[in-house]
């Protein structure tokens, strides 16, 4: 125990957790906390992503991790902060195997909740600052290989006469930051991506498109943004960053590369995966598969009566390029989240004929002014990066709330933005527009934790479904084509040239399906959501985000994704679980659950 | 005056200095000073970067700038540091038209040395943090245009329909760090470079070669490089980085364009520069036109008896390409200096069936390892990072000491070193290699100011030497050429296949009279050097670096370079005068030197 802790109830808590933890005695660190608790854990005891809930679940978790793990060397980095509903400090901590940062809160003088967040591996640090390499090779040395040599002799190498240790199948920002984080661990890697340049799956959106996200929550690992970036990135600017980052990042990145079939071998422990490279067949072999093909899965796009006859153009959001060309014509989006407005907006500012939207359900709506003021996310901003905050501890201290316990923070931001924007919201509902704020009330991040969808981050197109320009029809949908337009379910027919269907995404599992097979996207079962028994988000109640970053069912395959924070922040645990693989690190998974929602 | 002023000493000195200069009182601001003084400023009074030295000086430059200036507003950043020599301080400044940063040093309670550095100009700050762009345009806007079209205008435009406010003659680590910082200042510019890819000119260098500063030196303004960096940068990943770096910074970088011709219309007060453009001549127009060209100037090539009947390759080390391709083969390096050695070295890797090296006069050598062990470059190191110390502090705490008290500040460390490492040297001296620490014994540092040669930082060449399996013939120069080999002043003949002449570079103003006219070349006069009246820099004493990042006798021309880390600091400066220029910001300048040494 270091001299650090002080005599705080923080301090005294955490001294008696390490005692318990030091004579074995789980059902004695359990009782340290409150009757409401959590243990949120980070790959540090569990080699899982796990929260126990409960001091039965702590002490389960504890009971089953102890001996292995070694938790303890507990140092307060902070004396202890009173807090609202408590007391809170940060403290380090070792294990067996590894060094972490953690996270405790009481209340009432009890654990409340609790972070054990693991850094880094003993022995398997990145080199950083002063064991950074020295870049020059001193003294002479015949056979001398220099940097370029030795990057060349990689690049012919791996997936050549060496395989990989991992393989990443998607290079958006989830697969660039976590090859990035496994370069700096050494371990090798390889991402392909069926687009031929980094940043490409950006590039090739709609012209408008801007991250939903404000800079400071945005940065990848290592190198973070400059401080004049601007707050929302243009697409083709990310696109560009992506790619510089890639190159300085010094990643093995095989663009125009696409995953035609992967299977698993279980008696070598290995991964087959079949691809095209520039359309050239090409067998990779790898230990483990990432699959970062983006949290959203495979496009949901409907079958409907009448599509082959349509004269005009049908397309999914994701493969629509934008508002030039669609001039004068008729156009119809189907959905009413994100992507629907901005592409609804962008053909209106095209000067097409007509825009109309189908909202289908209600729609939670932001503005994205309104989010920044009310500083939902407010270890990431100015005044938080001013006041020296680092991106890695606002990722610490969003992570130490457990998902449980979010709603309730997250409830009266959400109200206070409904009496903000009252008038906003009035005209919009008087247009006809279905609005929610989650069917619990919380808001837009925990519509986004359960089921990634639902919201819209106005940045301009309520207004234009408010006054009408961009006309409404809600509660119904498409029900099917005639030649030259739709026929909704409401019976009235609209003319139409372009058909978007906005309509989102499956599971991440449906790509397991697609590039494995239905068999193990099967048994690895539903990706996100948190079971919190809403819409799209089936119970029960799982505590983390089913299947991210974690073990699953299937040995050898992980998954990757969502925002830049989540690619940023997450990597890093799923990096370390592979690291550890890798260097023979003994990961004893706790509490795989089973599969609750295959297919 | 702020409040934060407190009774210290350095508080009081600037308390009474800003008394002294409200009442325009020049004789009593200098009478704050003790004898030997220095007032060194960075484009803040002067509109120049000129050290005045002694009270006399002081009062000659306050007398001139002080009622347009306004110099005032001072505040004690830090509560005064007591030091060996002293009391220090910084404090932060205001004028007419900008911001600056300051620091002051005092000996027996009187101004021993100030410095004031201009920051940033009123009204033309950059945009970061909290007043960086939105990125995204809020609301629906029929003609919106997005990053990417803004951009692609911008590149069609520029050069073409509308002309540059400044134009920058290479693309090296000085073009780029210029651009960079003119662009965020949002003035109009072009940076052209001979070859295709910024960071060609490192790519094309000999293969071995790394930077021969550690990276706490190196980082480019904005944009520092990642904590994993390695210490010394081999060449072709800086390549990468400055690549990396002018995409981000949306640089207007032209490759593959060569400069022809220019010529200044005293009328029009503009440059006219013809260029080939991939071949095809284009005529640019800029009114200030900056020569970063490398702070070395044209390669020096002897004309030599004999040459054109030599059967062998007869090189400069600017184009020797590297060690492979000379196995077997006799090789002469005609120099003794960090390219010299360098190249020696890498052409013995490559089994070079032997390698002389042909020492002219004395070198100054410094082991690299030692270099950082004395920490002669103290704000610049782990710890220092560690410490939280930024690199634009760390500039800033070099720049506070004047050039006339460095020797006595370094003389001590190269004396330490020749202590620490004198078996080393002794090694060294006992096969005939000629030593010398500078003329006064102040080392590597004024050896760099004065001439910008003289020196090898060893890495592991003198070890070669030492050993002999690097020949060295010391004292003598090639005298002529044979069909197979040289002959020595000495008269010994030896045999040779290659012939690399490591002789170093003219002044920058060979570029002047190259790119542009031997009249405007002497106009300018000698770049570089400080007027030290030692070899290759030929007095009076002038204070600062001749014609270096400020005016010069040429209207509209400019001259920037050097290290990366002058690169860095002094862009700052030569990007705020040409700000200045711009928005019609006055900009008197003061103490134009006269030119003692033309052509």
């Amino acid at each position: 125990m270091g001299e650090v802790l002080t005599a705080t109830r923080v301090g005294n808590f955490l001294a008696a957790l390490e005692r318990a933890l030091a004579n074995g005695d789980a059902a004695g660190a359990a009782g340290l906390f409150g009757t409401e608790c959590y243990w949120r854990d980070l790959a540090a005891l569990s080699w899982n992503i796990h929260t126990a809930e409960g001091r039965e679940a702590v002490i389960a978790l504890l009971s089953a991790t102890m001996a292995t793990a070694k938790l303890g060397g507990f140092r307060l980095e902070t004396a202890g902060e009173t807090t609202d509903g408590g007391e809170e400090g940060w403290f380090t901590f070792e294990t067996a195997t590894g060094r972490g940062r953690g996270h405790v809160k009481l209340v009432d003088g009890r654990g409340f909740s609790l972070l054990t967040a693991l850094q880094e591996l003993k022995g398997f640090e990145e080199k950083q600052g002063a064991t950074r390499s020295e870049g020059v090779e001193w003294g002479a040395r015949k056979g001398r290989v220099t940097w370029k040599e030795q990057r060349e002799r990689e690049i012919a190498a791996l997936g050549h006469t060496e395989q990989p240790f991992v393989l990443i199948v998607g290079g958006g920002q989830g697969g660039i930051a976590l090859a990035a984080r496994l370069r700096r661990l050494e371990v090798p890697t390889i991402v392909i991506d069926k687009l031929p340049r980094p940043g490409d799956a950006w590039r090739s959106r709609y012209k408008s498109l801007c991250l939903h996200d404000a800079v400071w929550y945005d940065h990848l690992p290592y190198l973070p943004f400059p401080a004049h970036w601007p707050v929302y990135t243009p697409k083709d600017q990310i696109g560009d960053w992506l790619e510089m980052y890639t190159n300085i990042m010094q990643l093995n990145f095989w663009g125009g590369t696409e995953c035609v079939a992967s299977k698993y071998d279980e008696a070598s422990g290995e991964w087959e995966v079949q691809v095209l490279r520039d359309g050239v067949a090409h067998t990779l072999r790898a230990k483990h598969l990432v699959l970062a093909t983006g949290m959203s899965g495979v496009p949901n796009m409907p079958r409907l009566p009448g599509m082959d006859g349509f004269a005009g153009t049908i397309t999914h959001s994701s493969n629509h390029p934008g508002g030039p060309g669609w001039e004068g014509k008729h156009c119809i989006i189907v959905g009413a989240n994100n992507s629907a407005h901005d592409i609804a907006v962008d053909l209106w500012e095209h000067e097409a004929a007509s825009v109309t939207m189908i909202q289908r359900s209600s729609t939670m709506v932001a503005r994205a002014e309104t989010l920044r003021a009310t500083g939902d996310r407010g270890p990431y901003c100015e005044p938080a990066a001013q006041r020296g905050l680092s991106t890695d501890q606002a990722d610490l201290i969003v992570a130490a709330t457990p998902y449980a316990v979010q709603p309730r923070v997250q409830t009266p931001i959400a109200e206070r933005m409904q009496q903000t924007d009252a008038d906003f919201y009035a005209r919009l509902r008087a247009v006809g527009f279905k609005l929610d704020f989650g069917e619990d009330g919380s808001g837009l991040g925990q519509k986004y934790l359960r089921r990634g969808s639902g919201y819209y981050i106005d940045v301009g197109g309520s207004e234009l479904v408010a006054d009408g320009r961009i006309a409404l029809r809600s509660g119904t949908e498409v029900a099917g084509f005639g030649a030259s337009g739709v026929t909704l379910g409401s019976g009235e027919t609209l003319p139409a040239d372009l058909v978007v269907f906005a309509t989102g995404y499956g599971s991440m599992n449906g790509w397991a399906a697609q590039l494995i097979s239905q068999e193990v996207a099967d048994r690895v079962g539903k990706c996100w959501g948190l079971g919190s028994n809403t819409t799209y988000d089936p119970g029960p109640w799982e505590g983390e985000l089913r299947n991210m970053w974690k073990p699953t069912q299937q040995p050898g395959l992980w998954f990757h994704g969502g925002n830049l924070a989540q690619a940023r922040h997450y990597s890093r645990y799923l990096a370390l679980q592979l690291k550890a693989r890798l260097e023979g690190v003994p990961t004893p998974v706790y509490a795989l659950p089973p599969v609750r929602h295959p297919g």
